[in-house]
């Protein structure tokens, strides 16, 4: 889970270094003194940030539309447009297209890959003043909000009829549920709820032209016609702006247990997780892996240790299980059971393991996981990695990217200081942690990539399991799709936005 | 659930009313023997069945593929393709493109819709000889097949492992894997699963120019870009040729258990389904309806009775429930307490159910379900129709259709005998069946649509939830969806297939 950071008074423009090569758009035009005052007939005054006369902002205030929550990404729109409804949504967009005006979609702003950034003075549409539930049915679960709506929220909103989100993921504070589902968002619910291309029912979205394409179905089923919604679930604001959202959300559990287990070789895991799977059925809800290079971190940053030192010994790696079920007797004994399996077995998969006994034991055994993240941002500056590959290949893929920076010299406090992977193993993805403890170097970036990007193409895995493409990884993007694919890709977006208006520069080369 | 029978032998362009209006396709050539030549340098001879010559085989031989399980729809193809792999299915298709051939993506023939069945002596392009599993890892449960691949046969090689299809239904001993992707079928463990949009992780596609879009992923997640192949599940072979899948496969359930209650009122459905939903959690299967006409209908024809009949009294509806779940123990006791809960309280929302206690009383209880399609076929001749409206309307959508054949005076054993519902609450797909007790007549169709449709509409439900369009309900599709959506669909379909080659006069009108 990535901490809530939101970066605020960065100085803009600052460092332009993080897109490979920024576009330029010379078919489109920035805003003008002129569209502000189109603007302000469709919205009232505060509705309208712009540096722009007549009511300039100063350039600070935009920063957190501007600078993305790492602080990474630095954008460079002169407006931000806050619409309260899909109709204002429309218009806005009506002018911007007669206009040739680009228009970047924007969220929560949490994103990793620059995906809502205002690459060349687009100006920012920014949802987060659309954040009315429209409906929520505790019969079926199906729940209908505007896309502006935190994810937290709505958790919370639905809470009291048993229901949870179908997604979580740590910027649930910050992040809207239309921008979830514009970057077809994965987090910790994937393995037990699966994809928001299973669970969103309906989408309302407004093309680049202006049409409001309503397709808010609270159906269940409904095979009538292509599944257009489809596309703009993972489609990055590039071929049109979500406004509404229907989305099917489960019954809460009534019952979450964990366990963290040590395991002796790396080689084990796949058993286990056959194993796992098959003792514990439908309650297990996460089979996270860790490391050893990610555990000892974890442990030299205070956090842990959750299993006795002696035991864990020599252990290659960590696995983390939870369970989410219906009645905690029941599970807690199918978790005993299988405990006692795995350490009573012939040749034990495990060297040792640990079921939490209270709900304190529960977050810490979390707490470790989920801490990692922040441990890496300690450790000096990381290169990330948000893969999926074959279960079986998750170590050595780590491994591989340790040996290159070993043979290149460039492995030890000087450069690389360590090479970790922890993540979904339920879900194949990997996230590969590589740190330069005294910062980033250009030579280490090129000792890194394209290799990364190769390796993982020759395991047919992804360059982006789940953070999305952006402005960051379009020009990665023929690692994991090929040429017929972009082709296609491409003759989408062309019907769908033949002036290129919408987030010009994300996810296509 | 559908019974299985392939019509065969039937003559032939015998009836052709069951498309509202057959379309023409003047833009389309007929197949040729010129164009037989060439397809005899593509497939070996043992692949081409045609009534041309020179080895002109007689029609009859061609009726398994021209006439649907029903007998219903009756095809007007001269020509039968029946390619080995995706490479041939590609110069097939790259050749009708060159020579304006219209070409009918055909699976197992067992849709509903008429959506395999050449109206214009289009070649029909069957999939069946591709048949092979191409790979499957019992570790993630990723199974990758061809496209012609029995849904049973599927099932029966992953059973070993393990593991079960997410999909189950009637036909699975016809249907191919190919055919139940391009309908989005849905089927019997939608509710425990979720739709194919979820569980499909990758299709490879010959389109309509014979280009192979290979986006035959093995990932769980994978944000790279638009996911162009959700548009070819539900595409209906509209826009491609679907050749190979890749799909998710989950654990078998270790227990399989269910009850069956009944209900004095429907307004106790709702309140029900919760206190099951939260009781039973994630081991629930299913949650089926059956109302009072439907289940006396059964009762009639030798299925049940499965409730004791005074408890029964004058019990307004059914419901079956299943779980799937990990331990047969905490199974029966979660099912256990249910029951007691429901017969203790001070209103009870249920008259008296039972829980099977055995096999085949666990049988007994779905053969009254299952069984329900064939008593209707017994009673005479049914309207069938298969929406999505919201749970709190199954019932007053089947009141009012009954009030409206009685008010026209067409309700007894002359026109409509029996009106009566049963389907999936849990999926919010009712199975409307209209009884014709002495055979079809065109003023009680007139009777019934689009008096039914717009009921639906107004209800904003779907007019097809499961077996999709086809050539049946392109007229219809504009009952589910709007102007806007309808010509996007249109626009999707002219960038993929141009020409209008590609199942030309199903879903769209």
């Amino acid at each position: 889970m990535l901490p809530l950071r939101l970066a605020t008074r960065h100085s803009l423009f600052r460092s332009r270094r993080w897109v490979q090569s920024i576009p330029s758009f010379p078919h489109l035009n920035t805003v003008t003194e002129q569209d502000l005052a189109h603007f302000s007939k469709i919205l009232p005054p505060t509705s309208i940030l712009s540096t722009l006369p007549p009511r300039a902002t100063p350039t600070d205030d935009l920063a957190t539309y501007n600078v993305d929550w790492m602080g990474k990404y630095h954008g460079q729109a002169n407006t931000v447009l806050r619409p309260r409804t899909t109709q204002q949504v429309s218009e806005i967009i009506k002018y911007c297209a007669s206009q040739r005006i680009g228009i970047v979609p924007q969220g929560g702003n949490t994103g990793l890959v620059g995906g809502s950034i205002s690459l060349q003075k687009e100006v920012v549409l920014n949802l987060g003043a659309m954040n009315n539930v429209r409906s929520f049915d505790p019969v079926s679960g199906i729940l209908v909000a505007d896309a502006g709506c935190i994810l937290e929220s709505l958790s919370n909103y639905i809470a009291p009829y048993n229901h949870v989100m179908p997604i979580d993921l740590g910027a649930k504070g910050s992040c809207q549920i239309g921008g979830n589902i514009s970057t077809n968002a994965g987090g910790l619910r994937l393995l037990r709820y699966g994809s928001l291309h299973g669970t969103v029912l309906g989408l309302e979205v407004v093309l680049p032209d202006g049409t409001i394409l309503d397709q808010l179905s609270t159906l269940r089923k409904d095979n009538t016609g292509y599944d257009l919604k489809q596309l703009f679930i993972g489609g990055e604001g590039t071929l049109g702006v979500v406004t509404g959202v229907s989305i099917l959300t489960p019954p809460a559990p009534q019952a979450s247990n964990n366990i963290f287990l040590a395991l002796p070789h790396f080689k084990n895991i796949l058993p286990l997780f056959q194993v796992v799977k098959r003792q514990l059925g439908e309650i297990m809800s996460a089979f996270e892996y860790i490391d050893r290079t990610a555990y000892d971190m974890a442990l030299e940053h205070g956090l842990g240790p959750i299993l006795d030192v002696d035991e864990v010994g020599d252990a290659q790696c960590f696995v983390l299980v939870e369970t989410s079920g219906g009645n905690q007797d029941h599970d807690l004994e199918k978790l005993n059971n299988l405990l006692e399996h795995l350490m009573s077995a012939d040749e034990p998969l495990i060297y040792t393991g640990t079921l939490s006994q209270s709900p304190s034991q529960f977050a810490s055994i979390w707490a470790l996981r989920e801490g990692l993240t922040e441990c890496v941002q300690k450790e000096g500056k990381p290169y990330k990695y948000d893969v999926s590959v074959p279960l079986a290949n998750f170590q050595s893929v780590v491994d591989a990217v340790r040996e290159r920076m070993i043979s290149k010299g460039l492995y030890g406090d000087d450069g690389i200081s360590k090479v970790m992977g922890y993540g979904h193993i339920g879900d194949g993805n990997l996230h590969l942690n590589v740190i330069a403890k005294h910062g980033y170097r250009p030579e280490l970036e090129a000792a890194l990539e394209p290799f990364i990007y190769e390796l993982v193409a020759s395991h047919k895995g992804s360059v982006s399991a789940e953070h999305g493409i952006g402005a960051m990884k379009a020009h990665a993007l023929h690692y994991s799709k090929s040429d017929v694919s972009i082709e296609w890709m491409r003759k989408i977006k062309q019907v769908f936005d033949p002036l290129n208006i919408m987030n010009p520069g994300k996810v296509l080369p």
